[in-house]
């Protein structure tokens, strides 16, 4: 560990989003939750939810590109008890779902404490977590194929939520984490 | 075939943007390749191009979600040729590349004829291709991994094209499409 990397962490902590984050409900393919939270690390997120009926997060694919290291997982049991801890701190929670419902991605104000809820590749996010969260976005597609890959779906919607706040100057008005926080994320990443 | 699959087609190739389009150049991962057609297919995309040494294009994965079916690939020996070709057809021709000279791809006017390079996973586009194009443009990250997942970048940048188009009433302002472009495109898509 040289003083240069050291300062490269420290300034990549000062730049995390504490009050970001996703929730994966049931994402199944490894190589898409290790897309997902490759795109994460690059838009400052700490730590990622997921939904596990079991804990198979072991099985990561190489495609996280070392991502993993820098973001924290925590596991969940239940995706109903996962939405309301996160709203009960204070995040709107916002599933990424194609209904009619839904709201335009762009349209959402991402400066706010925020939750992005991705679903599974196949049967998208079930319908008690749709029912469970603030509201439902969708990314309007103007082809013939209905739906995106999670990982890309993810993306948009993080990067659309880094552009609001890279406007809004978040990456550059210090951290917000505790100093313990920041310490004890300083003290993993150099291990 | 029913009159309202037909119809549904029918408004597909209307939005279809024959003049932006991608160039992959030795992207590798079937995978990639396939989660980008699907995204090209989302943002009105109706001819790929892709430099392969062999033609590898028959092994595709299943995630292109039948995308493939609704995007031409066009292949290429070798990519100076087919930036040559682009930029004959008046497109700006721009990388996809981490460079310190690229300009960040959210200031690029994508309502004008565009194509995107992307490059191999492992290791980007080719310099001899770098030096070829118009322009390098970045996709600016907070974290500590160096890149995004190709397929990521492909969808950031064309979803970032398909909001300037949408704003602009590209796809609501009839086809684009010479009719007889047209007809051969309804004749593939219905076989
Ligand atoms: C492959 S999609 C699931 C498709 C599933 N058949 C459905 O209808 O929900 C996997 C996940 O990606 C996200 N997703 C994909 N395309 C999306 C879009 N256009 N808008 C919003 N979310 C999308 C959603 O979270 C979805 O649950
Ligand atoms: C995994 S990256 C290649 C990384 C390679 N080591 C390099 O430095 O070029 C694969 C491709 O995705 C695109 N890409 C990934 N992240 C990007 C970013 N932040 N900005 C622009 N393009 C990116 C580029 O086209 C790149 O060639």
């Amino acid at each position: 560990m040289t003083p240069e990397r050291l300062a490269i962490l420290d300034d990549a902590i000062t730049r995390r989003q504490p009050d970001l984050t996703v929730l994966m409900d049931n994402v199944n393919k490894p190589r898409n939750v290790a897309a997902v939270i490759r795109t994460c690390d690059a838009v400052g997120i700490s730590k990622v939810h997921c939904v596990y009926p079991h804990d198979r997060m072991s099985s990561f694919g190489g495609t996280a590109m070392g991502a993993d290291r820098y973001v924290e997982k925590q596991l969940h049991d239940d995706a109903l008890n996962a939405v309301s801890q996160l709203q009960a701190e204070g995040k709107q929670v916002l599933a990424a779902h194609l209904s009619d419902s839904a709201v335009d991605f762009r349209d959402i104000d991402y400066t706010k404490p925020t939750c992005i809820v991705l679903g599974q590749e196949k049967r998208g996010v079930p319908e008690a977590t749709l029912a469970a969260v603030d509201q439902h976005i969708i990314i309007p597609m103007l082809g013939l194929t209905e739906s995106l890959n999670v990982s890309v779906a993810a993306a948009l919607i993080l990067f659309e939520a880094q552009r609001q706040r890279m406007r809004a100057g978040m990456y550059t008005s210090g951290s917000k984490m505790s100093d313990e926080e920041r310490r004890r994320l300083l003290f993993c990443w150099t291990q």
